[in-house]
């Protein structure tokens, strides 16, 4: 059907739930649809380097819709440009490996290469297309989903569904025992989750990195749930979130330090409220647990649809382009419009400020507004 | 804040997940946002008939967001055109009572009138705009998402949610039994849940009113997937899916009986599939399971926008219109444009053309296709 | 560590969410407690029959402990006393196939037999103990729970958990629509799932296959729900259930028909109720997703020592005998005493009992108790 | 029926989910059943010092059966014996308010008091019978399962189904990046829930309280998996698990500080491993998710269970009591034989020996039994 003839896939960087579900999507609308062959690579781009790669069969992804990770497995370390070699006395050395790259690829046979992978995995297929003319197509995965020209990526609403079902707890909880409690979801520049997360489950406070926070505004929702009858409170907070010039709170040589030993910003957040008096707060950070797991549907099918739509950009050789949801559309989009960017959450947007209305706190108000949205 | 002191809302039509959420949302922002106050009408239209009302505060509508069904409760016979009054003796006769709707409108001093409903009750409510001049703002709702101007609405998520979860059950008992087993899926008019459902859930076939299949590429993608060793099938019917030239199959005045007497089309093609030989088959009808539970946060997040916007648009005077989600932003459309009209699956359309490239078989094909879809 | 060298295994009839841990557990304890190998005989009791075997390793059971269904296979004409036989002009014939089903477990080097199955599988696996000498050790399953000789088995506790996530989904939707739902759920001879999913979703009648019950009592219960400001019932239906003299109900060679073509006794159930007046009803069959799916923690668990303890028991000679759950420990009882026989609910047990004093309907009631039952 | 007429029910102690499913069927029970009245009693024991009650009817407890937490509210600061009685200077004082208790159960006119909590409030209601002359009837609660006298509580199921939905996601992870993954649940003195979900979710390691660990072991058991191609693993760690000899590794002020800076045992492990070199390390806290949520329907059914025979017993006046799960019965016990004791795991129990054969590791293992454990 078309000149293309054996197709490679990887996967980098992080965890995602719905990795599985693009690696089958691929190898069914290769096989059924283009008569095309799959090489999966295995660990990443690592895998290219080190030619550690297994032929990908319809039976070896039955069942993988379902399944959290990526059977490919991926890596950390995974920039042939920057390639940790070991030397025989032992000693690791940065080098570039990405001409042994370029030929294992010719060595494979494989007439194009689907890089399943965030901004920095896609910046080194944007550079093996651009510099060493291996030809890519792209497929966007961020659970954070703050990656530039997509409106959403799969493993978001699964991670978003893991954040909601905590909360739903957390609430419980709260309510019985007239306390503040606070959940850490993930989001170090973006605070898509956290924002999302606090929509649906129902979070008085939501604390992202967009919008830098006043601890007074904290403490005056607090109070104004308490004086209309609810003296409970459930705040979410993204891990990038930081007080307004927040060096000022967490100061120091030890408090940089601070942040890593003690498990993020909640629990100093916590630490804080409790400091300021009249709350008992406590912290939960869902970490991980937010990367892992069966897919949820709507990520199945997003997931589904990239990996259909990334192998028929590779088997009509439209390469250097990555798939994008748009209008509830896949595209193409040339990769290197997209890398280096963030879609970070605009405080002025419409869910911003619908969250507003509903009385929902971000830190940033004037106290008068906060008195106010308990109604 | 604005010269609307009062708004009234209420739930027409069936049962959707999430109608509990936009209740919540729209009194919590019309009193948070807007300083106005808010009537809720129980069991739909027939509440404003009937003068069953009572007020909406705060602490109402705390915990709603997770809560399936609708506080306000609703009614399958709430046209006030076509009114169903008891007389005293007994017999019941269709009235126009829509004059008695809008004199308790004006009696409860409302100043706009939130409608949340299906195409029946936002015909009811453009009505109520147009001809008797009560100020109405429509937020669509349907399960089967086949409603116009919006992209998607609220409830279809949850109910392809479980959809999928009753799908990963029946393939493993599929897999475990060398079994063909249907689920029917809600969809009279449309195939969105069937589609989605097929696609989120590995479904083999996919059967939608939107394309007349023929039970011979059915039985050709059993075979084909018996001779690549996988001799288990999962088909998903819409209730709507019809086979060509329908009426040949479920002929006579019997048949249309028994359509209703054997609990669905999944049910007949059940009976076709094990008499044209060699596979046992059992169905399974999901029936209003679809309709009921805890929303998923999307739907949460989705039902929330929409209450939102809808107490805005009130708030502002902007009546008549619907709320609408498109490209992921939240907008207003006359009600005029969208009632009467049908979203349906076109044949042609992205995701089907997708689902056929993973070797999906909506039962229109040629066999030879058909042959090929398992690689 | 044993005489005993190798072990095989084998699921036969239904299938149950759970029976991939019981042979998770089979092969771990094996290899890695005892020093033993593990052969799989595929597709039940037929396996042995027709040679259909594989080897078992760690590597092959690696996940299986969320997987819903079996990898081994079953078979429903699993019986190789009754072995259907086709012959070469293609006609079948019932032989008698248990001496090649001990010569090929002789050829396979076997020292025990672990079968995991019901009454069926079991009973077969004792003759194979007494009438051939091939040393087996049984593992009880039955969704419905009504295994004589152990207190729970595996699977239920998950058939349990999708009755329980059905009936909350059909309260809220029974809530807002002022219905009567009826939900049918597995029991064909016992009503456990019915009294546990009643009890744990709160339904307000109970109708099983031990407890005839009458339609008069039925309507009252829902005359007196709507009395007291309820106007909508959840009715749980074990699929047994039956009314007093129940063939008068249903009577003739027609209904016997019906019976089997109208999709099961919830239907009739529904449309006896209707045709009462004064109730809509809708009937939800759940059907053979029971069956499937992960395994919730509870079953997991209990599967996983099932398959522990069988594996001890034939490693150390301890055959003839099944596994069972006494006052939660894992014992061994012999398996002649507890086949043929079937555990049923006591109507005067004290979970009915509790579940009466909770106002709970199981349709024996004399009609004033009925109408107390609402307070 | 009885001469009793008024019960009176409060919860002490922290959240389990099914507290709310014990309350309603207090409430149905001694309505339906018993023809009695219930008086709620707020905020723990603490409500009747401070006369904070209200009347429970039906309508209150509809619903109930699905929502975590407690309506009736709970205290920590809950000893009438120890009340905290703020005197008209604000200096807070330690009084003995058992007496204003005693007075305002009279005035109440109950006839009886339903307790549910722990260990703590359990023995509250003690020294109330015995000391008070006060009728109460206890009702187990903890999730930690430690409590003496009782097979199982309701909310252990429920957090187990949290730790193993934990697990599952974490394994994913694990698996996709060759993590070693730390989960820290619940369980301070005793490691049920540690043990039960690592059965249930496949942990390679357990630590719990009951068995002290060496590193070694577990250095041992990560390169023996990583050996036989596993190069990933899950470690559950109950909170109060510690090593052998645990001051020496978390030796002197500085660490003891530490412990509670640090956010539990798990980070410290984690440390710990990755000092130990070779192994990236992630550790999740799970913390208060596991006290909210809706309840598992086995949990619904044993608090359901445990409420309708707390009411009997109440109402036939067999006070002194509390209710208690054995071999599947619900049972009544002498409160005085349950308090003050622990249910901890014995290391020589069939579960922890079935553990270990599926080649669990505990940590007290000897290096080769470890070596041996991944086949």
């Amino acid at each position: 059907m078309s000149a293309v003839r054996r197709i490679g896939v990887l996967t980098g960087g992080g965890d995602a739930p719905g990795l599985n579900a693009v690696i089958r999507a691929v190898v069914r609308s290769c096989k059924v649809a283009h008569g095309v062959s799959v090489t999966g690579i295995l660990d990443g781009f690592i895998g290219l380097v080190e030619m550690k790669v297994r032929e990908l069969s319809l039976a070896d992804v039955s069942g993988l819709l379902v399944r959290g990770g990526t059977v490919l497995g991926t890596s950390n370390r995974g920039n042939p440009f920057r390639y940790a070699f070991r030397r025989p006395d032992g000693v690791e050395e940065l080098v570039d490996a990405s001409a042994t790259a370029k030929k294992n690829f010719d060595k494979l046979g494989l007439d194009g290469l689907i890089v399943i992978g965030g901004d920095g995995s896609l910046s080194i297929a944007e550079r093996f297309w651009r510099e060493l003319g291996i030809p890519v197509v792209g497929v966007p995965k961020t659970i954070d989903n703050d990656l530039f020209g997509t409106e959403y990526t799969f493993g978001f609403a699964t991670a978003l569904d893991s954040a909601s079902w905590a909360l739903d707890r957390l609430h419980s909880t709260a309510e019985s025992h007239h306390r503040v409690m606070l959940l850490e979801v993930m989001g170090r520049e973006a605070g898509w989750i956290a924002l999302h997360a606090g929509l649906a489950g129902g979070g008085d406070v939501v604390l992202i990195p967009e919008i830098p926070f006043r601890f007074e505004a904290l403490m005056a929702k607090f109070r104004a749930r308490e004086r209309s009858g609810r003296p409970f409170s459930v705040v979410v907070v993204a891990e990038g979130a930081a007080p307004e010039g927040g060096t000022q709170v967490f100061a120091g040589e030890d408090a940089v330090t601070g942040w890593k030993r003690l498990g993020g910003i909640s629990t100093q957040i916590a630490r804080e409220i409790e400091s300021r008096g009249g709350y008992e707060v406590r912290a939960t950070v869902l970490g991980h647990i937010q990367r892992g797991g069966t897919p949820v549907p709507t990520d199945r099918i997003l997931a589904t649809r990239f990996g259909v739509e990334a192998a028929r950009l590779a088997v009509t050789g439209q390469f250097g382009n990555m798939v994008a949801l748009r209008s509830d559309e896949i595209v193409a989009v040339p990769i290197e419009d997209t890398i280096g960017r963030l879609k970070r959450v605009d405080p002025n947007c419409q869910l911003v400020r619908m969250a507003r209305s509903l009385g929902i706190v971000f830190g940033d108000e004037d106290l008068e507004a906060v008195d106010r949205s308990e109604g």
